[in-house]
């Protein structure tokens, strides 16, 4: 993408530019984790970083080897409008998320840092409940709150409460687990219902409420991690299926892998006041967000093993076999419906509910 | 502040609660670095985190033991507007930035993440420039940029372009730098010129434009840190003054050690253009941001040598004895003036330049 860009703007006399009104622009699906986010890293962002993120992939952590250990490393900010809603607030999903993407290397989550972009005129009390959420969630998830920062932006520059979290774990040895390394006749398991955290925001959403019992289902998934690593399993991918849903995680793991991916609609644990509040509002659960969720590959000689210490944990007890992985169609996702038909599940372009996290 | 909290919202029934209309609100200053940034950490994000904030204190950046090494860890969101200004940008910002907080705690930097919350419409050549100019900063610098995240909000939610960078480094043994290690008879060196990046983005600031040829000074510091610490001396403190400016990290500095700090005004070095500059403006220099520059606090019989090591380092060859610290007016920072008398030189409420980085 270096054609985008204009003659440098540091030259002899140094002129403030313009903003450039005639470029393409970031559009809101840039942000939802399907394939225009994709494109923004790999067309944008990493030519533009360059030599400095040589090796840096689209994953959701990176593993970086310090002193014998191997760290991995996850940011994520968290936008999520409005920030309260049932079952969680921004902090939940400040401290789960970032909890998550480390687990889903394997890694055992360690301490966060935590910084703020509030805007002027939030409310202090509204503050105080978010960092509460937050020292709450970290509590139970067993990581250390260790250094932080707060920006402050005027008000119409930003949007109440902005949270970035950064985590660190530790990747023990002998794991090694990568969305690359999915294979044929892998099965893939599902941690619980899904659809659960996309439903459960929007019925709080302004203009957008219609009365639901849904509850987010915002959790850490590390305990649950450790449950299933400790059958001895070969676990060989782990993702949670946040922004673009169960649909978008499984097309990347599918491309990243070079495997095609088979679904069985049926066997989709999808909750009916899911079903009914998607089927209101024109959305397929397969591509809504989850908080509290978890897809797997395992080899099939261990899959009984794995979905039973799933079951046995607080945080896998809906968990069910999905689908599979197969040689066919590499790179594609496909589902079978309930009438013995398939169809295509798409990466999704963007996010059908922005700023669900 | 646990009386700031309203009753809990999740109770029976959950009710999607309206906004806090009569709270005391955040207001540009609790951003900035100053008394007011300090409050809100002490009074309420510590006492919200709770149990899991345990240890964390208000330092830029924390030091965790891994694996048998100390990690450091630092976490900023970069705000600063307009994001292209004489001498950088918002990129170059968000990686010396976080560098230069490990830098402080002696810590050699290794690794960033890089997260972007982007407004809707915001122009891909605008943040392609941001982002080839953090590419640069870290090959500089030596950082690699190991993952990422980008948010998108809706046009009138954020403001074109938000970066957060939280970076890990490696504390070498027998390093041990922090505010409160500063001693009665220290002797207190500045790096170089003063106020130099406030003054840079002022001039370029939308209303204000005045014509200077004043560049931002953003640079990374770890290897003027390299040099000071390979002189063998006893170097007790580093910090560097971004917001709030020299006074700011003075008046932390006297508060966290429990010393006082007589600074000599003559002996900091102002150019001229920044002190023209403040003075039609209206500001005090000692109170202006610097990005490229470090304050030191080093035992008496080693300054000479710590000197002599910052001069021949080209981020330190304006460096200068600016002042000691005393056992007299614990916490407090004292200017002796020109004239022979004496100023107290207080911790700013906030920041006189607000989203300066």
């Amino acid at each position: 993408m270096v054609n985008l860009l204009p003659d440098p703007i540091e030259a002899e006399g140094w002129v403030c530019p313009a903003p450039l009104r005639d470029s393409p622009t970031i559009v809101m699906g840039h942000g939802g984790g399907g394939a225009l986010s994709a494109e923004l890293v790999e067309h944008l962002f990493l030519p533009a970083f360059g030599a400095a993120a040589a090796g840096a992939g689209l994953g959701d952590a990176a593993v970086v080897p310090v002193g014998g250990v191997r760290l991995a490393v996850s940011t994520d900010s968290y936008v999520v409008r409005p920030l309260f809603f049932p079952g969680g607030s921004i902090g939940e999903l400040a401290v789960n998320g970032t909890v998550n993407d480390l687990a889903m290397a394997g890694a055992r989550p360690l301490v966060l840092s935590t910084a703020f972009i509030l805007a002027e005129g939030t409310a202090l009390t509204e503050l105080a409940r978010v960092a509460e959420a937050m020292g709450r969630a970290a509590a139970a998830a067993g990581v250390r709150l260790v250094t932080g920062d707060t920006k402050v932006v005027d008000a119409g520059s930003g949007d109440g409460v902005f949270v970035n979290t950064t985590g660190l774990g530790v990747v023990d040895d002998g794991v090694d687990i990568r969305p690359e390394h999915a294979r044929p006749d892998d099965v893939v398991i599902v941690s619980g219902d899904i659809g659960v955290h996309g439903v459960a925001v929007l019925s709080c959403r302004e203009g957008l409420e219609f009365g639901t019992a849904v509850r987010s289902d915002t959790a850490p998934l590390h305990g649950l991690v450790a449950a299933m690593l400790a059958t001895g399993a070969d676990v060989h991918t782990l993702r949670d299926p946040t922004r673009g849903g169960v649909a978008a995680t499984l097309n990347e793991i599918a491309r990243a892998a070079g495997v095609g991916i088979e679904v069985t609609e049926r066997a989709l644990p999808i909750p009916a006041e899911v079903r009914d509040a998607c089927g209101l509002l024109g959305l397929d659960p397969l591509y809504v967000a989850n908080e509290g969720k978890l897809v797997a590959f395992v080899a099939p000689e261990h899959a009984d093993r794995v979905l039973a210490a799933m079951r046995a944990h607080e945080h896998g007890r809906g968990a069910a076999v999905v689908g599979r992985c197969v040689a066919e169609h590499p790179g594609m996702v496909v589902a079978r419906t309930g009438l013995g038909g398939t169809r295509v599940i798409d990466m999704p372009l963007g996010e059908q509910l922005p700023r669900i996290c």
